[in-house]
């Protein structure tokens, strides 16, 4: 599969009016962060270090990853250096800030010893996280990676679900479905999953948003919870559903349809300029309506890109806004131990007059 | 599957008595790294920290994890704190360090922003990877494990060498090796990969140590490097075979035997006392000698328990002297491109009067 190539000549560009503008109050940035690197430089090994100063911007490496430093990094147009021996390499790339008199440096990601070595070198200053910001703005060729991610995820799922919802006949466990999940997102083309997919069954485990998998095996009047992503060249999905197994109950009816409705609700609030805080309410409130407010135990979403989870996220707590360009989720629960639990999870980006969602999966297994 | 339970008493009896002895230089420790906490406690999950005073260990979790770190860290007697809001986690942490004066923390692994706010309130000193060496003494419990892991990467490769030996004639691609790999691991028994699998094919691709699958269909000719391990309770497993698609060249003959020889001298070397750069030697020794020493690219063997890297590290450089319970890798290679590649690669448990290899998958593909 072929995408468009990521535009990272305009990211530096726009990266380094700001350091020219005074805005981050230093005049070199140094990068530690394999994360920020990737998405600067277009680097995806593991070890990697990167300089920007005005006009100029340099990455080391050590030697295994020379030839390929120099081919992915080749659309930032940064200087590639590398050199094997770690201590060298370091004094290589202090070199390149000679005459810098502020040079940030993200105290949130680097390492305390990392911190150290280099002040002893360099006048450094804290900038934390420099590039979250630009970071949140995916353009259309992330937007492209995020969606073939989903398309697996949903193609994935489709494929899977028959053998869930089969079985209170033919016997599966939570790691069989899991198994099968991210076998079949890499055939239909991601490169990985995106986190560990969440299989969560039953009173006790669907009960826990953040179940890890295990053996157990799926019985009728279980409810499930299924949360799974995909990874596509370095971008992440994100999506969930949830089912019963065998003839639901009055209940299980009744939570479900709160969770749809609620999810619905989220979504419809998501557009560019709202406070992240009013999207949770716009699903927490259907909850606290319906004598539910208690049964939802987490926020309403985050942004989804390089990783999977990444501002904004919008909690009842949020003094963020949602703005264009945005990929967040959407993913309203009700938990309760003895009932298990229901979560509804879409991923949309927000555009400059709504949002347009990228999972496509259907909502309504429930019979 | 149920394992012996790991002697989390006996760890933190034996650290508690490092500390009263002033060995540490501190008179208490605070863990920021979720592999030695993961190590020390038993706690599994995402968001942790732990502080340990003469006689007393307490473990500080966010509410999500309450029930289920009280559960996990039962073995270890710590006390358990569950607060949801971080800085007043914190605070309840910093509070039982209340009258130490000097509270040993590891700047290797503790974020610089971490620090500063711990540096706010507690006397640090730097304590530099202070389960390190404890962490390398693997016992009966944890060889279980990585044994398990080990088997199961042996079954899911047995399963799939059929697969690739036939790629001759029923064409498949580095990522659909890969995929089989990592899904049959856990048929049998893997909780998950131990890393990401490594299926490096061909001229370029296999000459390249730490190759990324991709797509590439293996054709008659190919050297092929496969790099896998698994995952179980924590502790990983890791193993390379490598293979010729149809018949082989009398050079891909030459350079597999050399590496297979030299394989099993690094093997040979292997026991307690010795240097770690003579494990290394005994090796790559065999390459210089035969004229092939600048195609061998790194080091001969690491560590493997909680982490997949890490102490001790036997190349050329290493001081290291292998003890005991060490449980390391054998992993000589020849890389070059235009040839491709050949490693073979072992796990093995150092023992008092020798070694015991781990891996059980025969080494003799070639025609």
């Amino acid at each position: 599969m072929s995408f468009t190539p990521i535009d990272h000549a305009a990211r530096i560009a726009a990266l380094d009016e700001r350091l020219r503008s005074g805005e981050l109050r230093c005049d070199a940035l140094l990068f530690t962060d394999l994360i920020d690197i990737r998405w600067l430089t277009g680097f995806t090994g593991s070890n990697g270090i990167a300089v920007l100063r005005p006009g100029a911007l340099t990455f080391g490496t050590d030697t295994r990853y020379g030839e390929r430093a120099t081919a992915e990094t080749a659309a930032s147009g940064a200087e590639v250096i590398a050199i094997q021996d770690r201590s060298r390499l370091r004094e290589a790339m202090v070199d390149t800030l000679e005459g810098a008199t502020e040079v940030g440096l993200d105290p949130t990601t680097t390492p305390h010893a990392t911190w150290e070595r280099f002040a002893d070198d360099l006048p450094l200053v804290a900038v934390p996280s420099p590039v979250a910001s630009a970071r949140r703005h995916k353009d259309a060729a992330e937007i492209e990676r995020i969606e073939v991610a989903a398309r697996a995820t949903d193609a994935a799922l489709a494929e899977v679900e028959p053998i869930l919802l089969a079985a209170a006949d033919a016997p599966v466990t939570e790691a069989d479905i899991r198994d099968e999940l991210e076998y079949r997102m890499r055939r239909h083309g991601a490169d990985d999953r995106s986190y560990d997919t969440i299989v969560a069954s039953g009173p006790e485990h669907a009960a826990r948003p953040h179940h890890e998998v295990c053996r157990r095996t799926l019985v009728e009047g279980d409810t499930v919870v299924i949360d799974v992503g995909a990874l596509v060249e370095g971008y992440h999905s994100d999506m969930t559903r949830s089912y019963v197994i065998g003839t639901p109950t009055a209940q299980q009816c009744e939570v479900y349809e709160l969770v749809r409705v609620a999810q619905s609700a989220g979504l419809d609030a998501l557009r560019d300029g709202v406070a992240a805080a009013a999207v949770d309410a716009a699903s927490r409130d259907v909850f606290v309506d319906a004598g539910y407010g208690d049964w939802y135990l987490h926020g309403t979403g985050h942004g989804v890109g390089l990783q999977i989870h990444e501002p904004p996220f919008h909690a009842a707590t949020s003094d963020e806004t949602i703005i264009a360009g945005d990929v967040v989720t959407i993913e309203p629960g009700l938990y309760r131990l003895g009932f298990g639990g229901i979560r509804i999870e879409d991923l949309a980006v927000v555009t400059g007059d709504g949002h347009r969602v990228l999972t496509n999966h259907p909502k309504s297994p429930l019979a």
